[in-house]
């Protein structure tokens, strides 16, 4: 039976060290969850998960604009090579069954949007900057499908996907 | 010489009856200013707008998420059917100079979140509801890359978008 | 009504002379139709039929890989900003009642793929050289969905797109 | 280190007998040869080959044209919801080092021509049926870019793979 999939989005360029920190642990509480990690495959936030999964046993998944492996940071185990440039984080978003958010710009803003539209379980780091803070417990419309569940650590964001996800399978 | 192209984004499905309004005067402004009228192709805002095209001589545009002609609104003059699904989200914005945002959902968001990445000019129309009043007047990450800008009626909005680009053309 | 859309596919780069006055009369031929001309907006063959299409009254539509209008060629009405790189050849296709191959290599084999997944009227042009001359007259796979008709010229190639389509019409 | 990733494509839907066998092998050997099995995750050639991988201990990835898990085939570990519909070919094809095709319709066609087109290492399984069999040993279009390697059973067809890939690696 396939593992759950939880999506880490965020900063890319001009990451802050301190998101980079909070990404790292995601990826290792993702990894400690036997989840499988699914990202963007590129640098910042990306990086710093895909490294805190390996480097604690786990699986990486990077899901990259580019039609060349190359481009991938070296922590992915799996490259999706998708050579359709920034649409690629419709495809981010939709393969997570959680999404997490640490920090990021409007690319990530985008990848919660399409997140919010699919009604995943997602979470915003408290604290890890960018559209995660500015979104974090929020609706992104007015329809209020799906709230951003804010987390104060990679513990309790992983936890709330876990159970979400277990409720929700329950009920299938 | 290539017509400007301005994007209208908006409800699709539960479109009010103001939305609806506003976007046939939205497309109608578009004609008027002998620019093209780019859209989703689909209902609500987007078909209202086209009609509001068509019915004052302008030329419309519906890119579609289906393969098929079939889905598109009978107020588009041109269809482009992606078969991508909703990721044709990247490609109404980017497809535009300038952007209108009506009324709208997270799909809108979407939309005004690609806009916004790839720097295009973008207005909300005032009192139009949904993300368009939302984030009308914001900067959607903390990079301020570019502001919505709130226009209180179709004329200005178009007006905003002309001016702006004939400004930006003369820097080229 | 929408009128009829024809999309051009064929060379980009190292576009043969002979594939380029082929491309031209099919870009008139288009025109004096009065049907749209669908194509992916670049060099070679896709400019060339625009330049037919837009020297004898016509509208023309290029849909580009690339997210900027810039990338464009000069005889496109409008222009779709993809930004999805080549993935954009299903668009092309997709978005055509019918096809007309002249020349072309690889990429024109997948446009030529899609459109016959698709089963669109599909027609190749005789002695343009490239894909079209390869697979002109053949079924692309065993199912024998849609035969590749071969045209002896542009005048030809229109009118057998006609035909089938208004066919087609009368038995929806 | 990222470990090899093969794509394998072929019939979906009216898959034959023989084509799921060779299939089951081709992920058997995959397997076998520690590398990742990548496909378009779903039914015929796509599910067998996946089963013979995790059958012999091998690691699945199936990308596939809806944006939901649940289409894709029980032996997939890791799913790719692209929601892009078949567009998503250029992604299996652009996904693995090496591509290896089992019997196909104009599917497979345009996987092997993405393939083709950004110089993969394609075998095609002889006797298989379809596409492997119709373009097998040829050259897609007149660029003649890369050959497609005919293979007589599933070793032989990831040795190819094996072997090529390392030579590339070498003069790299």
């Amino acid at each position: 039976m396939r593992k759950l999939q939880i999506s880490v989005i965020g900063y890319n360029k001009d990451c802050t060290e301190n998101a980079r920190k909070v990404a790292y642990e995601v990826g290792k509480e993702i990894a400690k969850a036997e989840a499988v990690l699914v990202c963007g495959g590129l640098g910042g936030v990306m990086e710093s998960a895909c490294r805190g999964a390996k480097e604690n046993g786990g699986t990486t998944v990077g899901i990259i604009p580019q039609e060349e492996f190359s481009y991938a940071n070296q922590y992915c185990d799996i490259v999706v090579c998708t050579g359709i440039g920034y649409a690629r984080d419709f495809i981010v978003a939709s393969s997570g069954d959680g999404i997490i958010a640490v920090g990021g710009g409007v690319g990530t803003l985008i990848e919660l949007g399409v997140g919010y539209m699919t009604k995943k379980i997602i979470v915003a780091m408290a604290g890890s900057g960018g559209v995660a803070d500015m979104y974090g417990g929020k609706f992104l419309d007015e329809r209020k499908r799906a709230q951003i569940v804010i987390a104060k650590d990679a513990k309790e964001a992983v936890q709330v996907i876990l159970e979400k996800y277990h409720n929700w399978q329950k009920h299938q």
